[in-house]
């Protein structure tokens, strides 16, 4: 009886893991390295889901990847990645992978507030959203 | 008639996993940010375990704490070490953890050559090992 509950996160928990080894990916296609973090949001400490340098930039990613079109983030989610990339020497990024549209990046100081906390939808992604040859700098 | 098969990797699994997040918390104690990667050593593409920062040096590292006082690295460990930190722009570093005798932390250039790879013995761990307050520089 219990299955149908936990069923449904453990499947966006897969596609979130997923999606950030496709970011993984894309950063390897273009000679940088990065890493998946381990465990991130069950941590004891601030923890990106994704780290990516190239030896001159150094990125630490929140990434949202579930199928609707605004993904939305707690204070407690920015306020963290800031505090990472601040400690780390990383610039904080918010990496969104639309459905049909890919990944779009995020400075934190771009996204919308809301009541209890922070949202990406389209229309941002299309006025401030960077597309990852434009986040890399390719 | 299975179990007794994978019993031992799993704790060896875990007990690495563990002595990863102690490392973890050593460098949030001392001002550094650091996180574990996900599933390192079973990615596509070249992962150390650990990887701290404190915004002026970035280490990354591979950790071994298994129960005996000689660790061993293979070759491909080690260059795959080597060519993460390289692009990432980080410095490789070898952690081990020696039971009784805790954290050393080594150079690969100071490790032995053996026919297959690497060792790291106690004796090199006196000899050429840093400890934690000695690597961060503390």
């Amino acid at each position: 009886m219990c299955v149908c509950v936990w069923q449904q996160p453990v499947k966006q928990k897969q596609k979130g893991s997923s999606a950030e080894r496709e970011l993984i990916s894309l950063f390897w296609e273009h000679g940088w390295a990065a890493i998946r973090a381990a465990g991130s949001g069950s941590q004891r400490h601030p923890s990106p889901d994704v780290l990516a340098a190239n030896s001159i930039r150094t990125i630490a990613i929140e990434a949202k990847a579930e199928g609707t079109l605004t993904k939305y983030l707690s204070d407690a989610d920015i306020q963290q990645l800031r505090e990472f990339a601040r400690l780390f020497g990383a610039e904080p990024w918010l990496a969104v992978r639309y459905d049909k549209m890919g990944w779009y990046f995020f400075n934190p100081e771009d996204l919308k507030k809301t009541p209890k906390g922070y949202a990406a939808d389209i229309l941002l992604a299309k006025a401030k959203g960077l597309s990852f040859s434009e986040l890399i700098g390719d």
